[in-house]
């Protein structure tokens, strides 16, 4: 059911589907008709290809990401504001949501007889891109800064990629892959076959809730590729008579790097860059993105917003989620529970509102800087028993773990 | 319909859901009526509470372990000797096919008015136990040896838990905690509830292939819990008449601590413990498995058998997965993959066997030993064109990634 390429802002089409841009500047998106669509009967164990009809590839053998759980957090309502519920991205086989979308386009060179993939990256979309390369028998190109220390690179070097160390202005780096004329198929943060295969993560949490509709979907913002592909979804769902509301869209940045929630502060219909500063949720720290007036325009049409949150604010939503839900996610995608707090204080969440958080990446590839020091206690296998008593009577009076918000 | 405890080696029945221990030493399994068991109906994003009719308990609210992919990888068929599937667990909550039980156990606890649970383990286990004891608002004791260096503790400790470096003899410290008559339950590894949790992963590899059943399950085995888990569902799966024959199960241990494989080979009817040497499969290094014993005679009563593998066999086989399917795992997965070849050449696996083995872990948790330096290379923003054009070229005739065995 998937048509060309389409751009949402001008209206150009295209039937040739290697391309990125169109000529007015803007991500083109595939186009799909969703009139027919129904979910599907397949089997959810099919993770995202369940949904295959609606995307420009077929199912390919192997690796299957999607199909990730939808936890009801109950735990963290009062925290949150809001009845809460997590999309945790991190369960997919690289272990975070750049899975769906380097499986299309892996999938997409492969069905066009292209020997080499690419992208422009040096963390999550860097090692799935390079992880369904592999699992296709494809060549792939990383480009990563050249100042990129070894260690950040192992775990992507499993996939025996060709890493590029590129030396000059690595910004740049991102539109000129996508201008060259070679047989590589680049799938970069906001490209349309990525954007194709994330939406498909819209497309889960309304069948994983329907008939219900969310009230508001919260997720980080970078280069603004996820929320193009929520945004598509949506709007397909909505085509396909499943869907009657679409949920408000919002987008959580790190407030050291904020271009978007900047732009939709101030009242702008475009975003441009700005001069960033460090922050944990390195993930995310795009400070010109590629498709951030559109993320602005999915927040916007959709009665949503754009925030910012502090590294202070997301390091005490990392620690909710691994304390009161048992999660560990990287800094990158606590932002956005860290928005939804932000969110409900502000009036824009209300107690009542169904919200779904999208959890984007998981916390295991990274040590974090846990006070490890003061959970631990040493003691003689002797006195096992003895303490042991003492820990459980000295507990019946703190039961602090039985509290939402402590 | 879960009745009591039962003892598969002397028959000894309980009432007592909280004993861990036969009288005559063995472990103790839930027992449970499957006859009038049918595949459900539920989602499969319920994960594993899909079973909750043959679970000890009720699904709680939060975060879902199971219902993780069966991967078909044919790529490595050549590689492995027979048709391959991959179960790939690593896609648990928390990185690993411990989820299951430290769900059960966990929920078991709540059930039964306990604030405490506790494991012995400073891998795997304790952070799977630390997650779902902290999602489930409960406090978890975990009991680590005294020199467990503190950036190994690091990823357990962001779920809270209270940590003991345990001085003194570590190895007694697993029957001991068992044997406690404190108010808490501990999950360790071949505990009931941990057992009954770790069967789902048979349920669901046996649905995933229905009505087809696998002619083999190859999996790694350290204490035998898995093992255990895997023969109970595959009798519970024959009585509900759900699966004709049983698969042949096999074990894969390390060479450098094969206590199991060792008995196996000399035809002895129960398993002791070894002297162990280093081995790069830490997480499955048990020197003493307490259900060694079990897993001996899983193997041998399914016609299987149990084997072990060298270091170097175990890091090809990991290579093997990350440049071929794209999964990275820890070295105690990929020996299950090495034990596969290694079967196969003996003969034990035949080429068309359709042969599922279990990936019981991430390898996102550690940094290894990979060769970054050959895969990467600097260049300059300016020579991009040329350089991509150079190695676009350069592989027309170097398509290696599309054979099986290169
Ligand atoms: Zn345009
Ligand atoms: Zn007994």
């Amino acid at each position: 059911m998937t048509r060309g390429l389409e751009c949402y802002d001008c209206g150009y089409t295209s039937d040739d589907q290697t391309e990125s841009r169109c000529r007015c500047g803007e991500s083109l998106w595939f186009s799909t008709d969703t009139n027919e669509f129904a979910w599907p009967t397949e089997a959810w164990t099919n993770g995202m290809w369940r949904y295959a009809d609606v995307l420009p590839v077929s199912k390919p053998v192997g690796v299957t990401p999607g199909g990730t759980p939808l936890v009801r957090a109950d735990r963290l309502d009062e925290y949150a504001g809001c009845r809460l519920s997590l999309k945790v991205e991190a369960q997919n086989p690289t272990g975070s949501f750049k899975d769906r979308g380097s499986a299309v386009g892996v999938r997409h060179a492969t069905e066009i007889g292209r020997d080499w993939v690419g992208t422009v990256s040096h963390g999550n979309m860097a090692l799935s891109t390079s992880a369904y390369a592999a699992a296709a028998g494809l060549e792939c190109a990383v480009f990563v800064p050249a100042e990129t220390p070894e260690q950040r690179l192992e775990l992507i070097a499993r996939h025996d990629p060709h890493i590029f160390r590129v030396e000059g202005d690595y910004g740049r780096l991102y539109e000129q892959t996508l201008a060259l004329e070679a047989p590589i198929t680049f799938v970069n943060s906001d490209t349309p076959l990525r954007v194709a295969g994330q939406k498909t993560v819209a497309y889960e949490i309304c069948e994983q809730l329907a008939p219900s509709v969310p009230d508001a979907i919260v997720l980080p913002i970078s280069s603004g590729g996820q929320a193009s592909g929520v945004w598509t979804a949506l709007r397909e769902l909505e085509a396909a008579g499943l869907i009657d509301d679409l949920p408000r869209l919002y987008g959580v940045q790190a407030a050291a790097c904020d271009p978007i929630a900047t732009a939709y502060r101030e009242g702008r219909e475009s975003v441009t860059a700005v001069d960033a500063a460090e922050t944990i949720a390195v993930s995310i720290a795009n400070s010109d993105p590629p498709s951030g007036t559109r993320a602005l325009a999915a927040a916007r049409a959709t009665d949503g917003a754009v925030v910012s949150v502090s590294d202070d604010a997301t390091r005490k939503a990392m620690d909710r989620l691994a304390t009161a839900v048992g999660l560990s996610v990287e800094p990158s995608s606590a932002v956005a529970l860290a928005g939804v707090r932000k969110l409900s204080d502000a009036g824009e969440l209300a107690a009542d509102d169904e919200v779904v958080t999208i959890l984007t990446g998981s916390g295991y590839k990274e040590r974090y800087e846990t006070d490890v020091e003061s959970r631990t206690k040493t003691i003689d296998l002797e006195a096992l028993e003895a303490e042991l008593e003492g820990i459980l009577e000295g507990s019946e009076g703190d039961v602090s773990r039985q509290t939402n918000d402590r």
